[in-house]
Parts: C-alpha cells; structure tokens; sequence
C-alpha cells in the first residue's frame, strides 16, 4: 500500500506511526512544504521518501494534516490528482466551509472529511506520538458522500488505531467544537496574555505558578498559524461562544463585587458537575516507543 | 515530636505522610471537623490518633490546612492553646487578612505564614499525595514576625521534603497569586459552565472534546468552599484580574469581528512565550508509593 501524508506534523506523523506498525509492508511518502521537517520525517523514519503532487497517482491513502485555510485551496488539487480507487481524508478542526468547496468537485466521493479529536499543544514531526488516536474520537462528516468502498477502507483503519467513530454534519460539527475545543484555545491565549503583560518585569511572579496555573494555559502553546484559520472559518460560531464565555464571567465579577459570596459558591458549585463529564475523555497515554 | 495537623485533606495528609516518611518517630495527630475524614485518615495511616484542641499543648508542630476564612477565627485560638517552643504554619492561598489578624497575637512569634505551591483539584485524605511537595515553590510571609528557633524549624522540614522558598509580603502574595492562581480557577469554572449551559441537552457532545478542554476545565472540578473564602479574602485583586481578563477577551473577540486575523494571530504569537515560562513551573510526579 502506498500513503502519502500531506504535512507531516503533529497530525500526520502520528497517522504514519501508527500505519508502518500495523501495516509495516506500506510505503508512505511524505509532502511538506517545510524542507526541515521532510528531512527530520525521514531520520525519524515517520516516511519513507519525500514526494511531490506529480506522484499522487500511485496513492492509495492520502491523508492531508494540514492548516485549515490551506486545506481548502489543496483539496481540490489533491482530488484532482489521485486515482479513481484511492481514499483521501483530513484532519482540519473545521469541516462546513471544507465540505462545501468539495461539493461539487467530480472526485467528491474519494474525499472522507474527517476531525480526529487528538494532539497536544506541541507540532512538527518531532510532536508525533504512536498510539495518539487509541481511544480517541474521530468525527466524521458528510460519509453518504464518500464511495462505500473507500469508507470501508477508512473505518478499518480508524479501527486498527483504535478510534471511536461519531458521524455528524459539518454545521453541527462546527457549532459544537466551538465550544469544547476552539473557546477553550482562545481562553488559554487570553489567560496567558493577561498574566504575562501584567507580570512582564517581574518574571519571578511565575515561581508562584503551579501546576494549576500551567494546565488552564497549556494551550496557549499552540501554533498561531494552525489556530488563526480556524477562528477565520469558525467565526460565527466562536463569537458566539466568546460572548457567552465573557457574560459568565462578568456574572462572576458582578457577584464578588457585591459581595454575594453565596451566588459565587453556587456558580462554583454548579459546575463541579463537570466532574462527571471529564471522565469520559480519553486522554493521551505515554507513548509505547 | 509530636506533630498536630488541623484539616486532614490534601495538604495536610500530604504534609503528614512526608513527615512520617521521613521522621519515622513522629507521632502524627489529626483533627478535623469531618469524623469520617478522621477515620480515613487513620485507615490510611496519614495519621496515628485523633486529637482535639484541649491537646494541643503538648504539640512540637501544628499544620493548619484548612479553608482562608476558618483559618482566621481558628488560628488565634491554636496560637492561644500550644506551648512557646510550637511553630504552627499554615497552608493558605491569601496572606493579607490572615497576618494582619494574628498582628497582636501574644503568640504571633510562634506561627509561620506559608503558602506551599501545590495540589491538585482533589479534597479530603484520599487526595493526599507522598511528594506533593518536592521541588515545589514555598512563599513565606513576614518571616521576621515568626521566632528564629521556629524559623529554622519550619525550614529545616521545607528542605527535607523538597521545596524551595520565596520570601514576600503578605500584600504583594496576594496581588500576584491572583494571577498567577486565583484567575485561572475562574477561567476554569466560567468555560466549564459556559460549556455545559449550551450541551446540557447534548450530552454526547462531550464526546468531541479533547485533552486540550479537559486541561482548560480541570480546575472547575475545585472545591467551592475552599474557593469561595479565597475569592472573598482577595476580592479587590480578585475583581483586577478578571476585569484585565475580560478586556482581553473582548479585544479577541472584536478582532474577530472585525475580520482582523494578522491582528489575531499577533495576539496568540505573542503569548507563545508562555512555552519559556512554563518552563520552570514543577508538576505533580507520580506518587512514589
């Protein structure tokens, strides 16, 4: 089998460790358009060879890891350039504005548009972890529009790594991940923001951080340019979450400035139920290598 | 020696156990106005006997781990019950009212003001961790209030179970533990209840969310009656960071509006630095035991 992975970072690298195990006999060419991390992808044995979109014919998994903005320009190039049999999917955090530039595209059904709910805030091919998408979530969107065949080939990859399935429609997708994924981006970013420009001559202050301070920022690591085309795309719905977010805390505010300690205990307490609901997400596990 | 701890929960069964571990002679005594988490802290070994104040006298250390308002009515009345060579300190998250309400105390010279940089967002004995503290940052306020003898004692014990030491006031720990903590416990609980407010009728769409929420939202899983004296204690700065906070937010937001994403992305580029800063910040190891 041949896999080609369309950037080769976070996403992709993790895709091609999990596939030269499982599948060892696969030949998979990486393309990027980061020299460096072509050459790290192959002294790190993530990929085989480097390739270009001239050998996309001889594909029969591509897999397209790559910033959302960017996936809505290559897709359709990518589709262009494969053969009638093979399975393209990707892995962008966004998927209306993606599905809807496939609509009408003659390889439509080659397509798989996928959202594998997995990372860290690290990326490039050193950030890939084997085993990442064991017992994670991968959204799939639109699946009746993808020919039965490569599904098939889709689902049991997905099975072989370990993923759960859950079908949705983009809109849905896009309103939902909103608020479980793209809000809690933008409050980490802010988080950091507000403490460091507070702090900034005093870079002692972060001896008194702990370990609480680091997982509600953890985020604010992430990569600019991954993260900026997702707010474009999503912006409807991310305002909409941001309003939300900003009226909860000014409620907050609001409470203490007034002394209401009691309604400040109970907007705590209220939500402690999220107890309940964080213990169904998986979270990573070392690495196994 | 005999070592008294007041509040037998993650704190002060954390401090017991490193205590036991390394002076095996000690004698561990627990009181707490929870009988079953005295119960479980004897079934846990974390302590040896239950105590009450009538036998603090006979105390060589009391730990004090209990919440900021209960310890500024209970710690006058420690200070008045143990004997002139007892160092009490205590664990609480605000300074400010704590020392100026133990200012006049014939006993002043025999407490310690501490706040160790540690935990988790568990309670109670069962939370209680060997190690919590090794290599986490200890603030020590108006150091020169508390008896020599008691310094070098208290000390003495920081040294031994890891923890490094920073020496502030009791107005400047509370300013900027507001940041670098008190904040993000509110960021936390304020996403975690926009969240569930909008998926109250979804609950599958917890499915969708990753480590990256999960990170952001941990904190909301704190104990409100330990928060909410914390938040009352240190409104005014409280109040300062959220207002900071929100500004922030509400310039994303409007960049977004805008259509504004270079000023986007300079906004997340900027706080990217938080990679360096993190840097130094210990987390929790896995527990030896």
């Amino acid at each position: 089998m041949n896999v080609f992975i369309i950037g080769i970072g976070l996403i992709g690298g993790s895709f091609a460790k999990d596939i030269k195990r499982i599948h060892p006999e696969t030949k998979v060419f990486g393309i990027d358009n980061n020299p460096a991390h072509l050459d790290e992808a192959i002294a790190m044995n993530i990929i085989d060879a480097k390739s270009s979109y001239d050998e996309l014919g001889k594909a029969d998994m591509v897999i397209v890891s790559i910033p959302v903005d960017v996936l809505v320009t290559e897709l359709p190039k990518i589709l262009d350039a494969v053969n009638d049999d093979c399975l393209v999917f990707d892995g962008g955090s966004t998927k209306s504005l993606i599905c809807k530039t496939l609509e009408d595209h003659p390889k439509r059904r080659n397509y798989l548009a996928c959202h594998p709910i997995a990372g860290t805030e690290f990326s490039g091919p050193s950030a890939a972890i084997e085993n990442l998408y064991e017992g994670k979530t991968n959204i799939i969107c639109e699946v009746e529009k993808t020919a039965f065949k490569l599904q098939e080939k889709a689902l049991e990859l997905f099975r072989q790594i370990g993923m759960r399935i859950r079908y949705m429609n983009p809109k849905a997708h896009d309103k939902h991940i909103a608020y479980v994924s793209h809000l809690s981006h933008i409050s980490s970013f802010m988080l950091g923001k507000t403490v460091i420009e507070k702090e900034k001559n005093e870079r002692d202050i972060f001896d008194m951080a702990g370990s609480g301070f680091e997982s509600t920022v953890r985020l604010a690591k992430s990569s600019p340019a991954m993260w900026t085309p997702i707010f474009e795309q999503n912006k409807d719905n991310v305002v909409e979450t941001l309003k939300e977010y900003i009226q909860n805390l000014q409620e907050f505010k609001a409470l203490l400035e007034k002394d209401d300690f009691k309604g400040v205990y109970n907007k705590m307490s209220d939500t402690n139920k999220i107890k309940e609901i964080l213990k169904g997400i998986p979270l990573n596990k070392e690495p196994r290598n």
